[in-house]
């Protein structure tokens, strides 16, 4: 993952793009490429979204936009200084006190 | 990362919430949590982005939904059966080929 | 609509909030409280979905979340000087040509 | 407005696109094309973002986004029984009385 930000970061500054990767326009593109994701899987039921990556025509895709969605994020987080495998760690021990076993899903995990 | 995810699978399961976790809506969730992210830096310049982690009341968001984030990221590649990481490492290959340096910003990456 | 669009513009005025409402923003903002319209049916059955209206608890949070939406649609429209009604019946005109009867959903309408 | 609800009903009719509208759907489908909306401005400065209409490869763009974000949020009115412009009155009433004169703009209207 460190390698991954790396090159992403040696990728943006190669074509000049730090001007526009402020954290607000990198949260913004992030959004972006999470609805994009989000779309392939818009107009299927939930069993086809079951069965998506034996799909060809989808599967790239799927991984595709996945891999838009992780580029933002570990970009954001480099210009933020935040660890995003340190903020997940301490979210989880927060949310095994705030969901005990028993629940429904909530907004966040 | 890999830790990480085998926690979310567990936390999920404990709280019986595989039947809610269809790649549909786990695409869905992930795309609200980016939403969340970027809420944080709506009604904010760019410069005043930029400087986000400094401001007490805002740094700590910013890590939760962070995480948020790469929960969602993580529980939808676990039901996909996608490695995030090796999703990336073959984009940027072929970002490398489709954005030759000296060009703008585009929509990915 | 063109009431509304006026007290909105005039809300907006009276509190200075003007300098705030870029057309980037108000964009941002769309989105924002799109996704927390979505929000409400993250975790429901398509069935379930159906029947939201009949929920004493999610109703009232689905119409405020429409009207958040239906704000900033027409603030942006109002900074942008577009006309939302004639843009919509543009492309339903369009859209008769690009879809032919017989298809399956495509991205837009 | 009602013309263009009926428009839009029926050329989802004409389809047979119902089934693909349930309001779960509908709502993802106003969230993927919101984010679409706001692609256009993701890279542009503030002071970009204001001129967006000037540009003549842009505008109709932004029209375009503009109309499909208020096809499916007509569509999704529709199948739930909103009307969404006395939801707005509604709202902006609320809002009169939430946000007094002389607050910075919070996370709606």
């Amino acid at each position: 993952m460190a390698t991954l930000q790396r090159r992403l970061a040696e990728f943006a500054a190669a074509r000049n793009w730090q001007p526009f990767h402020t954290p607000k326009n990198l949260a913004s593109a992030l959004s972006v490429e999470a609805s994009e994701l989000m779309e392939i899987f818009q107009w299927l039921t939930p069993e086809e979204s079951a069965r998506v990556m034996d799909d060809p025509g989808r599967a790239p895709r799927v991984a595709d936009e996945v891999a838009d969605v992780l580029a933002y994020l570990l970009q954001l987080c480099g210009v933020l200084g935040i660890d995003p495998l340190a903020a997940l760690d301490a979210k989880i021990d927060r949310n095994e006190l705030r969901f005990p076993v028993g629940k429904e899903p909530g907004a966040d995990v």
